[in-house]
């Protein structure tokens, strides 16, 4: 099988053997459904079990705040209309670079009654401490900001943020998806200084598709997006996906377990990375903000992203033109925008997101080949002007 | 490992081998985000597409009508609130004898203005033939009706109850998921004669758990509960489950291959265990009305339900106690209660369901287990009487 070196981490990453391995008695034997009273019903409940602690021990929560669901986009989904069905229709305010998942549901509470406030970002793609007081006096009753940004991977404050968000009395949410697995995430932190509710994904950080996490201060009131049978504390019907799940688990403790070594070799990684794109010309965003390790977005100028990117895999690499999930969409990123970059230099936009298979050697082939692509890309432009 | 005698394929299936074989690869090498423009993405694409094409022609739709979900649980929620969301409030009807994933979402949207009607059923389980032309008559905008109830097997006939629905203008769902596999169920069919939309299972059909598809006709304007990325044609968002998505396809391929000899041994094997049944003394319930071929539903007076289904999986039969879904309810099964059956008489259903690893030996072990398991507990309530 032709195998392009992958350079995507932040789409989806690869699933760890081992957790393939954990999940497999769940794919076959095991098959049980976990609401069953008999022996296949329980074994499938102890494994639920299980991984919620494993789960909640990633992130420093409670097992019993952990709200499992389907992905991450359910989990964003469940927050913010489930939050909002409890409450008055008031003012709503996420960043202006949160993942569609969390602007799209934002949105259609604007057709219930609620105002949607976009929190802006600087140059760099931090949230702008000035405009988020602002709003926040303004008293939004719910705030969601992202923890790292899955374009740019920059950083957001969240403390700072939730600390100031507090005042308001709004319940604060943060989607650490990009997050956990490379930086320390500890909600009973979080939550202290007022972040409420916290999603983490389990096929971003070596885990399977299909299984994700809401971890929820209890004293939020969400109404259920899926009702049914009442499963999950009665937030979050239908059947367990039981081996997703058990997979989920034991990827977390992988992460766990790996991450402050994993964080070290991709920073390498990217500084090795960067270097070589400043050496080649590239503009990179969010320079000036502490970012993920492992996520470097550059542009360069007159060259289209999604040409370049398309070069770069019949050239035997996997990267991203802006985020995997909207790459249907055509239009420049918003989360550039929000950042006030040049709409072409934003077309432009290509992200290399580095994962623990990665190494020096292919960071250095990628350089090779990208000058060798853009060299061939900048001859074809001139050709035809 | 202790292996009981699995007679609960009405709560989960296990999963066809052939099925996973077919999902490894999307567990191990091809682990990509199926909405990425490189080689990996790609190669989840067309697997999805497959699977598309493949539950579409398990139940005779067309591919662009299918709309991969996480589960039933989910699809029916999508139906029931997506199309609400996109009406102005009304009449809504569901038959009582719905799975709680349809009765709770029809339940939120009292929340919101809408009017929910019961539809009652005979006390076989068969939908009022005469309560429902009253209900058309007041013009429900949206109704939903089980084509096989999960826990007596009672088949619905939703092709006279659609044309009856299309007068009022109503929207019509059907939950199929216990259905497809064990009966003929044709969408085109269906939709010809009024019905919009069905929801189906990978799990109920030997495939895993964390896939499902709600067919859709075009027609019907849904609000996605899941907003984002804009995922199935911007129904579901979320990055698509691909393995259990592949195996989702492959088990609705292998589901129609094998549904109608498969039918006609569920048959035989059912006939033998409900014949045990009566000469036990057993009340079976449905028992006038068309059923599953795999499902039987009784009690025997003055014996706890939750009590047998102990003694029998102690004893090494799997067996469930009403919907496994609900089975943290210790309420009497509200399908029993629609029906009008004596609420203690309800307390002591037991549902067997058959699948395709069943055997008339273990028919005939069970209908052993059980005799001497009624006697002993007999003489126990004797003794404590």
């Amino acid at each position: 099988m032709f195998a392009p070196v992958y350079f995507d981490h932040n789409a989806s990453t690869p699933t760890d053997p081992a957790v393939l391995e954990a999940m497999l008695p769940y794919l076959s034997a095991q098959f049980g459904n976990a609401s069953s009273r008999h022996e296949y019903g329980r074994a499938a409940r102890r494994a639920i079990d299980e991984a919620r602690s494993q789960v909640a021990a990633a992130v420093g929560a409670h097992a019993s705040e952990v709200v499992f669901t389907s992905g991450g986009s359910e989990a964003n989904n469940l927050l913010i209309k489930g939050a909002a069905a409890c409450l008055k229709p008031g003012l709503l305010a996420v960043s202006a670079i949160e993942h569609p998942c969390v602007i799209k549901p934002a949105e259609q509470l604007c057709k219930r009654g609620w105002m949607l406030e976009k929190l802006a970002v600087d140059a760099d793609g931090r949230v702008d401490v000035g405009h988020f007081a602002e709003v926040m006096a303004r008293k939004p009753k719910i705030v969601s900001v992202i923890l790292a940004n899955n374009e740019t991977g920059v950083l957001q404050d969240v403390e700072s943020l939730a600390d100031c968000a507090r005042m308001a009395g709004a319940w604060f949410h943060t989607d650490a998806v990009q997050a956990v697995g490379k930086l320390a995430v500890d909600f009973r932190r979080l939550n202290a200084a007022g972040v409420h509710a916290l999603t983490l994904s389990a096929h971003k950080i070596g885990g399977p598709k299909g299984a994700a996490a809401l971890v929820l201060d209890k004293r939020v009131e969400l109404e259920p997006l899926i009702a049914g049978g009442g499963h999950e504390r009665g937030l979050r019907s239908g059947t367990e996906n039981v081996a997703s799940i058990v997979g989920f688990g034991v990827a977390c403790t992988l992460a766990t377990e790996r991450r402050v070594r994993l964080a070290q070799r991709l920073l390498e990684l990217r500084g090795q990375l960067e270097a070589g794109l400043l050496g080649l010309g590239a503009t990179l965003f969010g320079q000036a903000a502490e970012r993920l390790p492992n996520t470097v977005y550059f542009s360069f100028p007159e060259l289209d992203g999604e040409t370049l990117v398309g070069h770069l895999d019949r050239a035997g690499y996997a990267v991203a033109s802006g985020a995997a999930c909207s790459s249907a969409n055509p239009e420049p990123s918003h989360v550039l925008r929000a950042m006030g970059v040049d709409p072409e230099l934003a077309r432009g936009a290509v992200r290399v997101s580095l994962g623990r298979g990665n190494s020096k050697e292919q960071v250095a082939g990628f350089l090779n080949t990208l000058q060798a692509t853009i060299a061939g890309l900048q001859r074809l432009s001139a050709m035809s002007a």
